[in-house]
């Protein structure tokens, strides 16, 4: 009996991936790839930019074909084939052509499953109208399209303010249409944001037209004659809308896998060890359908991800083949472009952190992508994130139309790896001005949480600020800018009072030293130093407040 | 008697920088900042885009002033002033007033080395005629800008092809002017970079019209009447030439130091501890003037940087107010922007891990900055570099025009932290299509590092087919690209030959199994499968070469 037939069940990234990696490691095993879908390896996560057009034509979004496997690897791919049953005991499959309804059993040693996800819908009525969709695969992004041109009205709502949803809320508002984002939790990506980056998403998006209902739920649809979608119904109230997306989430498709008795984890997704083996040694899975280990709280979590698949693809084609390759976990990191701006994050954000138990310290750092003086430097946002008692780097969310992408990736790497923030200080990042500022914002923010750490300096967020000025409280929001700047823009607040940093050592005599005293800047570098400075002339309640006026998340005053 | 009198001779960058941090750790200090200069804090790397005029006004290569430092701390700046003498047993030094020639002693509890570098210059003959350059501040930036602007021949020399020297090389073609680079070794920028990817470099720059003359030197220099340089002598041969940039390094300033009895390291620098304390516990030193640790080889070097300074200069500023910070050393980073491509190298390169006693083994990758489905997808060429027996990674070099420094700064990162191959190959870096690829192309080279690790594959080095191809060796250079590939461009060999990778598994028996075969194709992607197969079918001596045709640093044979 041979001992090197494969069984790949799932044909988009993690099963292709899989066939293509055991093939290499050993070319004699025999690989029947299988897919429900007519086509395979398609690029999913492009499929918002095929329908905004920027990616023009649906051959680009194909990577390979089913010939790739059949010239390349004794390799059978089966489409528009459907896995009805796994029997663990005899090593076969049971497969249904979707076409002929023709049903086959395929034996294997060794099976990986690759399912994937589905989109997780709540059930909400009139599911059924038409101009209602999801985005997974090419066939909607070509049905969205379709319908997009057939619509009469300018007016879309997408479910959800996840990673799907704000992307495809771009390509909507990009294609001339009014787009309402209804978002059951308070602010956009609230499973990856803390609400104080969220918030100048937001903003942005909303400059760009995008309304936005945040802490309402879609309980149904309501359609026209033809049953074509043109009302949303959120908590009671009606909106109108010629199309909707949804984009709550995905959900693993575990049904195979529960059938066969195969172990599912606690976050709903299949369940498996660090060689991507589940409870049957003979079973292989990667990918969207199962769980995955937070490499920070060590726990198991759902991050369906084309990068996660593409990788566990990698190491089920080596183990499969007598290899011993191990998947360490992820970070749940996530990059997202909307309109100029980029948002992304890595690890635990704040409230996740505090979640999971430890006591943070955080930096909210105004930054530019490099030298100032070097020309064409874009600003972005930074919050850096680390356990207060061992100064441990926890997370990082950046947002901004400045380079993001690069600081989220260096945080990738340094949490992987245990780093701290004294490590994060004196990394020996790249510099020359058209690159960066001799000091990169990281290093900014891992020296702000070190003076927090040593006592050198106290804040207080913008909230809380927010909160005193609204209840009229006792304090001086000190604002160390420079006249001009104040007469340009300022917070609106009776407890402001302008003291500019160079005239503060000559004027100290003008504040209170037993007063609260909060000090705030353009960025707060010079909120800080001012803070020193009080500090050191024995004023008893100096903070400065993270971020100052650039990450200030409420309106401010425009004076001009 | 007074326990917090701080001295810091020296206002660049490393000087002003512990004197501000010495002053926000503790507001009493008493600082005197003294600068042989009429000036403080110049952005001394922005200097080659204020002579290309890419940075407009003077103004903004200032960071801070001196009123800076007078108006936020008990600080004196004595600029224009030279410190003379160091008397470490009254803890006082003599500083001279270089306009006024008054001399005056300046007691310290805290003394602070920030001398700098200077530029490294043999000794050659006519080095006193006009139009004879180097480039460390504002001063020789504006001179060079005024003696351009009076010279009338286009020629100019720039004598180092490191990286003054080559991005000063794009400001003078910027200007409209003829470089030639003349460089003692074999290729530009040849103590970063291995020459497999400086080959790339010098490719793209005689693209934009610069000439390069290496393995020559310079000897002299001969001017006009009005002792102008007319030309420069170069092993004997003479170059027409209006001007002169000579950009050979910098070497640390340390007669101070070495007069007053300081340690100086075996790289010529100042020797510092971790701490940046010289062998006299009152004196620290940072910036260009100290030698630096190699984080990966554990020996002092020297690493003159803008951004090492900044930090060096926090860390004194910490310790010399009580504080005990530590400086984890360098990895060599260096990035440099020469004209549409960005080029960058961390850690060892090749040559240099060789040198430094490891068995090394590397990966050369064409890659691309994002997913080509999502347009503007620009490429770049990747080496990685890590010790054969262990994985741990020792360097990385790119270049190209695509977004390279975000892979340079990762690679600092996991680097810094002691990072192998496998931990690189499972980073859960960002991935979105208009920022990565689903594998970024470090997972990519860490990968096939690690399939020569575990033997799954071979490669050889361009420059050992080449001499094969000259020597009109039997073997078979097997391209297994698709025709209108081959059909474009090629490889120009007898031993060429075309085999579409499609067809390779139905066409083995047009191969002999013992020839020894290597295998092409554009970026080795198609020929590491091709050699999987050929293996598996029982070829016996199969390799790929490394990088295949986008990495080939020789002509090409262009069919159409």
């Amino acid at each position: 009996m041979s001992n090197n037939r494969i069984v790949v069940i799932g044909g988009t990234a993690c099963g292709p991936k899989a066939a293509a990696r055991a093939s290499r490691c050993d070319p004699s095993v025999k690989i029947t790839l299988i897919e429900k879908e007519d086509g395979l390896s398609t690029a999913t996560c492009g499929l918002p930019y095929y329908v905004s057009g920027i990616i023009e034509s649906e051959d680009e979004m194909t990577v390979v074909g089913p010939d790739y496997f059949e010239n390349l690897m004794n390799a059978e791919v089966l489409l528009n084939t459907e896995v009805v049953n796994i029997d663990r005991e005899t090593h076969t499959v049971t497969a249904k052509n979707l076409k002929t309804g023709r049903v086959a059993n395929v034996g294997y040693d060794k099976l990986v499953l690759a399912t994937g996800s589905v989109p997780a819908i709540p059930k909400m009525e009139g599911l059924e109208l038409k101009g209602i969709f999801t985005l997974t695969g090419l066939r909607d992004a070509n049905a969205i399209r379709n319908y997009m041109s057939s619509i009469k009205t300018r007016d879309i709502v997408v479910v959800g303010a996840g990673l799907i949803g704000l992307e495809m809320t771009e390509a909507f508002v990009t294609a001339g249409f009014n787009v309402t984002v209804i978002e059951a939790l308070d602010w956009p990506l609230p499973t990856l944001l803390d609400w104080d980056i969220a918030v100048h998403v937001e903003k942005h998006m909303r400059e760009k037209g995008v309304d936005f209902l945040f802490g309402k739920r879609v309980t149904g649809f309501k359609g026209d004659t033809q049953a074509r979608l043109n009302k949303v119904v959120v908590d009671g109230a009606e909106i109108n809308a010629g199309m909707v997306l949804l984009s709550l989430g995905v959900r693993p498709n575990i049904n195979l896998a529960k059938n066969a008795g195969l172990d599912i984890g606690p976050a709903g997704g299949i369940s498996v060890n660090e060689y991507l083996q589940t409870n049957d040694p003979d079973i292989y899975a990667g990918g969207d359908c199962v769980e995955v280990i937070n490499r920070i709280t060590g726990k198991p979590m759902l991050a369906p991800m084309g990068s996660t698949a593409n990788k566990h693809g990698r190491i089920i084609g080596t183990n499969i083949t007598g290899g011993n390759d191990t998947f360490p976990g992820v970070l749940g990191t996530a990059i997202v472009k909307i309109f100029d701006h980029d948002v992304g994050r890595v690890g635990l954000n704040e409230s996740q952190a505090e979640s999971a138990g430890y006591e943070t310290v955080s930096a909210l750092v105004p930054a530019n992508e490099h030298a100032t003086y070097y020309p064409g430097s874009r600003d972005f946002l930074l919050k850096l994130v680390a356990e207060e008692s061992t100064g441990k780097v926890l997370g990082g969310e950046l947002a901004g139309p400045g380079d993001i992408v690069k600081r989220i990736d260096v945080l990738v790497s340094a949490i992987s790896m245990g780093a701290t923030v004294n490590d994060l200080a004196n990394l020996d990042l790249a510099y020359a001005p058209p690159f960066n500022s001799a000091m990169d914002p990281l290093h900014n923010a891992a020296n702000v949480i070190r003076n927090k750490q040593a006592g050198l300096s106290t804040s207080i967020p913008a909230q809380a600020v927010k909160k005193k000025i609204e209840n009229g409280d006792n304090f001086i929001l000190l604002d160390v800018r420079n006249p001009d700047e104040w007469n340009t823009v300022r917070i609106a607040a009776e407890q402001a009072r302008l003291l500019p940093l160079p005239e503060l050592r000559q004027r100290l005599d003008e504040l209170d030293k037993n007063r609260e005293i909060i000090v705030i800047c353009r960025t707060s570098i010079r909120a800080y130093q001012a803070q020193r400075i009080l500090d050191g002339a024995g004023f008893n309640d100096v903070k400065f407040m993270d971020g100052s006026i650039r990450a200030w998340p409420y309106d401010l005053l425009e004076m001009s």
